[in-house]
């Protein structure tokens, strides 16, 4: 049950400590009940007697329901993110946008406009318009249909939000739904931010990406030409809604993407869960039900528990930066949308292991297990090979912020 | 004393009550000594024994000091904007960028960011700049000086704001400072609360309108083509510094379009700061400094107290629209920057009394008044001929939020 892992500093952004025993044990004290079922022996077991905090309270849940019962999946788990006044509940789950009634109960006023890009459009704007208006008559949805891509999250993009929500003539009292991965999420929420001076929004996130990372704590924005998300707000939306049957549609290479930041939890404070992502990590690629959504709920627990400590990044949120300082400046250097994000922050991840080892603060065992897990998940190891020195320090010079 | 004037209904935008002593006496049950001294025999005066509201604590203070001492009138009045933890003061007085230490407490950081533009930086960025760094050579200061105009408060002029923080590399730590009118501090504010998510930021209105208005509680943003306003955030800065002196250089034109929002607070609060206006504004169209100093402080003291019941604008602060929707319908009918923002205020102001009017809502004396006030401050009182009432349906449609 030992767990050997990476904690990071949150200045420098590199790994600290050679022995995080201590920290994790810390953390995961009370971990909870976890066992999967025979039917599922690929899967790592852990077991104790003490609950849980309260973040994780729902985790024993879905991992003691029978895998591939579609009654219990659809039923969604719900993780709280607890910022008083702004808290918000993330459903996890199957079918959930049929479950028309978990998206009207947060929807705010009579006119919604659905925010979404060309490629999750023809998969999942229906689905989402009828979730919304199902039942619900008095509901008129406007939609505005962006094109693909971290190279589109820009202020010329964020304009066509704009201008279609004053050309619909929405007042303060609509809602903007988010229906796409993190790019869609990261501008929906900052147009919600800025529209009017604030309207309410809700995010229905479509990668692993966006379900366990993006759509989670409210950091939205646009990237800037000279950096990543450089212009945005903080700004909670009403309600995630994570339908992991929108994963079915998702190219493997995005799936992969996902995985770095699901990773990035068990590395950064989760020994428990890395070792079961160690165990698990295939079953992960080849879209396990069960696996995909216990991975979900587990890393929206890490974040929600972390964005609560500190919503606006003065402290420990900067931990989840893990692997993004390098990432970024790859993103940047090679342009957006060369790489995957995720890709981009294996390989960052993948650097500050090797600085922090270099630097003395952690064991080569896990500088290895780093490499393993991330290229058993078919990510990046190493930056791009046109990525100099020089570049890095150039760019990461403007991205330490 | 019994004054008679006018309330708007928050909805409608429109006068609603014929008899307002009841609701002014509410507000001003215990008015404060207010009493100028024989040497200004022009200014009416009030008297009461009883005591003020907190927000209008120090209005007797500035009101009781002998005209034309300079050592009193450097000596800031402070107005307390109380927002629980974003709460800040407002500074007013002469010759206030000359005490540098009043600005230097609050910045934060060692990296400051003026945003001016291209009239009011050749008058006051140096002093500006020497204020922040007199005695203090650790911060650093840019700047970045902008199109002068409200045509210019657009995505377009917003981007130069993030292109110059972004080029110096400004991080979380710095502070935005916004030296001019209505237009830079919303410019300024709205980029200070997008820059990586929100930096701090401290407001120098160098206008009328600004000091009384538009630095004053946090709403800040610009205009799209289709209307004013329509992006932006509620920021709240760290201080605004309100040195009279900066009015010494404006225009005739911009001084009485700033005296639009200055009447404004007394007919929809303030009965008696609109009788003490009508009886002095020549005093203040001379620039009179002690008429000027209360005018500023009585209508920030009536802002503040606004805003602090309701920073969003979900009910009261509605109130401060008077004029408003028919004024944003001439500036966006007329085109941005044809008519100055308070000279569509006081014709958008007539117009809404008209139809108060009309409505039997209030008397016609209110509206003679209203009229008389606004001609005797060179304000015009009726819309641009070529505005038709077709012109003012069709985009008051989509100004009404």
């Amino acid at each position: 049950m030992a767990a050997n892992t990476i904690s990071l500093s949150i200045s420098s952004n590199v790994a600290t400590s050679k022995n995080l025993n201590s920290l994790h044990s810390r953390r995961f004290v009370a971990p909870p009940t976890i066992c999967f079922p025979k039917s599922n022996p690929g899967l790592l077991s852990f077991s104790s007697t003490t609950s849980r905090s309260p973040v994780r309270a729902s985790a024993s849940q879905l991992m003691n329901e029978p895998l591939h019962d579609q009654r219990s999946l659809t039923s969604p788990t719900v993780v709280e993110v607890d910022l008083g006044d702004r808290s918000y509940p993330i459903y996890i789950g199957a079918g959930l946008l049929d479950q028309s009634e978990l998206l009207q109960r947060h929807v705010h006023g009579k006119r919604v406009l659905v925010v979404t890009n060309e490629r999750v459009a023809p998969l999942y704007l229906d689905k989402t318009i009828d979730a919304l208006t199902r039942g619900n008559p008095d509901v008129t949805v406007e939609s505005v249909i962006l094109p693909d891509g971290e190279k589109y999250k820009n202020m010329d993009t964020l304009m066509k939000v704009f201008d279609k929500a004053i050309e619909s003539r929405l007042d303060r009292r609509c809602t903007f739904v988010a229906l796409g991965g993190g790019v869609i999420g990261d501008m929906c929420g900052y147009a919600a931010a800025s529209y009017l001076r604030g309207v309410n929004f809700i995010q229905i996130p479509t990668t692993v990406m966006a379900q366990v990372d993006s759509s989670v704590g409210g950091k939205t924005g646009i990237n800037h030409c000279l950096g990543k998300n450089l212009i945005g707000a903080f700004y909670q939306p009403q309600c995630v809604l994570v339908d992991t049957d929108t994963l079915n549609t998702l190219p493997d290479r995005e799936m992969a993407s996902g995985l770095a930041e699901v990773i990035k939890y068990g590395l950064i404070r989760d020994a428990e869960f890395f070792e079961w992502q160690e165990n698990n990590i295939e079953a992960l690629l080849a879209r396990d039900p069960a696996a995909l959504a216990f991975a979900i709920k587990r890393s929206c627990e890490n974040k929600a528990d972390v964005v609560s400590q500190d919503e606006k990044e003065s402290g420990v949120r900067a931990t989840l930066n893990l692997g993004h300082t390098f990432g970024h400046a790859i993103e940047t250097g090679f342009g957006y949308g060369e790489w995957l994000h995720g890709e981009a922050v294996a390989a960052g991840t993948v650097m500050a292991v090797d600085m922090s080892y270099r630097l003395g603060w952690i064991d080569e065992s896990i500088v290895e297990r780093v490499n393993k897990i991330l290229e058993r998940a078919k990510l990046p190891t190493t930056p791009p090979e046109s990525m100099t020195v020089s570049m890095f320090k150039s760019i990461m010079a403007v991205s330490l912020w």
